[in-house]
């Protein structure tokens, strides 16, 4: 990385892969030191990008591009700290507040779970947003402060510093701006690049599938997941994958403080049947991947050991657990029409409606509204009764709403002739 | 081309592109007055432009990226003149000094032929550089003098206008430097653009392949060509193409000057064989297109019309016919080994070592040395004996000698044991 700036061409590089060809790890190091650098430029990224997208690339090329976007910044090392680590990253849904129970749950068990989390630009806020509906708590934490948090309570939920994999953080906002997103090989190697720069030494990936997913379809969805676990082992880290159905959000909220409300519940032995079953299938897998796989997560849950690092760590962080969320002044409830079975909740929609409330922002720099979102009061598969309430929308400002209804035209749906279900399975298959 | 600018998103062009959609006129419309005026950026465009390169582009959609091209810039007009115009542009070859005996040749039957041409960076310098051989010659006319010139005496060769299809300069500029160069949609647009913005009624493709050609493979030339016929006649200018083959330089003189010398041989009446049938064969076609299909253009050599008309365009721009050509201070003749058969005489190491020379120019600020250039004195298929001269370098730096020679390893071959053999005709098909 060391070598002349001048040891390879950027336009030989591009014509490789655009011809289908398979670059050396030579040439991506050079290739990702030199856009670090700036030498190579946006449009010659743009082009490679796109004949990424459209040719692919092998394995080892995936492996190379991420271990060259880890050496463009920091690498933390969490080494000294005499515990097994061991880290969660989801692809993103409606209603995915799992962090907020997951990590404090885990930790429970004595293992170290740093999630450094961002903010996003998603339906809702991230898990940074959601947290901080608790009064008091930051998100900013020095190295040192993580550090201690990890050793002495095992869990922390924090900001990631700005200087892990920075080529990264270059080529997703190009990526964004020249239709190259859905680049699997870029995507597996942006979400693993940052995760594995955060020196953890075992990875659980959520990756979703379904209308309210960034990966619709289960086919991308697996491929994706295959990708990022074969990525995490090559590079070392111990890493699975649990494909999660996003096609109904999950839980019963959608926003930040009503999803730190639900989170709440879980770890107090309720909550939501769905959000229980994705928090205890993750932990499961992250106890696993960490040595512990008789582990009883149900247990930490019912008998209040997950709740006592959960307060713990957000004491330590400056919040204050007992104090009250933030609510809305304003909110409006959608009732049934008729008596039926709910036969349809749609994730997306359900989002973008959260969204319009405000609890997701428009631009980078925009607030998050802390109280706006959706509480869904009944779930596909239930039984309703004519007037009983479906949904309520929450925000401080009641005009917000029409434009959040119409976001969620025919995105539910209760049939007069349907008889109640189950609820299907999140979790449709496991890859590691 | 005058509505909102944000009427279209350059990120859902781009999406619809890889994803093998094709793009809507007011689509390509939008795209090329935003990149004209920069409200689309380099880094968007030379992701399109992979995505073309992969997927092309239908023929509507060439047709209206072409001109949309057009409608970028200035756009010329000659229909006053009184006369049929008819142009020629090569895809461009190893000792390709076509142009200047043809553009006399045709204009002699009373046709307007405007080649307005460029200077490139080739192996050797572009047509304006090889005509600025002559003492005094000038490429840069007003559009009042170029009017005249076409009026007055029928042929002119002369430095494009800066405003013609501005577009297609930036979109040239970064093709270069993003792998996206061999793009065949974005080739036939931007050659069609200028050629069309500069007016002519009807036009003549050379369009060549072989290992010295820009397309090697002929089917690609093919290709090549029946995109650009096709574009051209929906466009509204008559439109045809011959597929010549640039396995072997083009006549006997690679360089500038020499390239000059050759062309006048081929006036006076004589010239290398190949170099007059590709001559005659375009200047057919051109006068085809330009309603004499039975003009006797072998008599307009023989007689001196042609001749008439060069020394009437040289003398209108400035140039001495009769001036002394630039001859270099130093030579270097290689020799046959043994008795033989010439057997190989490659295009492209010849072009390279003429370029090595100084016939071409490395950076687009640097000069061209006129007087440096390759003499051929054996063709293919033509007998030797030991010690008789096969061809001569000139420049006058002999330092420049050792590299050119260097290009020429193995590039031509005297074969002890071969029989003479007829060369290959040149012109290999017609499309139109």
């Amino acid at each position: 990385m060391t070598e002349s700036i001048e040891a390879f061409d950027a336009v030989d590089i591009i014509r490789t892969k655009r011809d289908r060809g398979e670059l050396s790890t030579a040439e991506i190091n050079w290739l990702v030191d030199a856009y670090t650098r700036e030498y190579v430029g946006n449009e010659q990224m743009a082009a490679l990008a796109m004949a990424i997208l459209l040719n692919g690339m092998t394995r080892r090329e995936i492996k190379d591009l991420t271990l060259a976007m880890i050496a463009s910044g920091e690498r933390m090392d969490f080494s000294g700290l005499g515990k097994r680590t061991v880290d969660k990253h989801s692809t993103g849904g409606v209603g995915d507040k799992i962090t907020l129970p997951l990590m404090p749950l885990v930790a429970s068990f004595g293992v170290a779970v740093p999630q450094l989390s961002g903010r996003g630009l998603g339906h809702t806020g991230g898990t940074l947003d959601k947290l901080e509906s608790i009064p008091g708590w930051r998100a900013n934490l020095s190295n040192d402060e993580m550090f201690a948090q990890l050793r002495d309570i095992g869990g922390v939920v924090c900001a990631a510093g700005s200087g892990l994999a920075p080529a990264d953080k270059r080529l997703y906002a190009l990526r964004d701006v020249t239709g190259t997103v859905e680049a699997i090989p870029l995507i597996a190697s942006s979400i693993m690049s940052k995760k594995i720069a955060e020196g953890t030494e075992s990875l659980v990936l959520d990756v979703k599938f379904g209308s309210g997913a960034f990966m619709t379809e289960y086919a991308k969805a697996e491929e994706l997941a295959r990708t990022m676990v074969e990525l995490g082992t090559d590079a070392g880290v111990a890493t699975s994958a649990l494909l999660t159905d996003m096609n109904v959000p999950i839980g019963t909220a959608i926003g930040n403080a009503n999803e730190v409300r639900e989170s709440v519940e879980v770890l107090a032995g309720g909550g939501p049947a769905d959000t229980v079953e994705l928090t205890i299938a993750l932990a499961r897998e992250m106890l696993t991947l960490a040595g512990q796989p008789d582990a009883d997560v149900e247990a930490a849950l019912a008998d209040g050991r997950a709740m006592d690092v959960w307060r713990r760590t957000v004491i330590a962080q400056g919040g204050d657990p007992d104090a009250a969320l933030p609510t809305a002044r304003e909110s409006h409830t959608v009732t049934a029409a008729h008596d039926g079975v709910l036969v349809r909740q749609e994730a997306l929609p359900f989002g973008l409606a959260a969204w319009r409330l405000g609890a997701g922002r428009a631009r980078a720099q925009d607030p998050v509204l802390h109280a706006s979102g959706i509480d869904l009061h009944v779930k596909p598969g239930e039984a309703v009764t004519a007037g009983q309430p479906l949904f309520t929308l929450s925000a401080d400002d009641d005009a917000r709403f029409a434009r959040a209804l119409d976001a969620l035209e025919g995105a539910y749906e209760v049939d007069a002739a349907a008889s109640p279900f189950e609820r299907k399975p999140r979790v449709a298959a496991r890859i590691g």
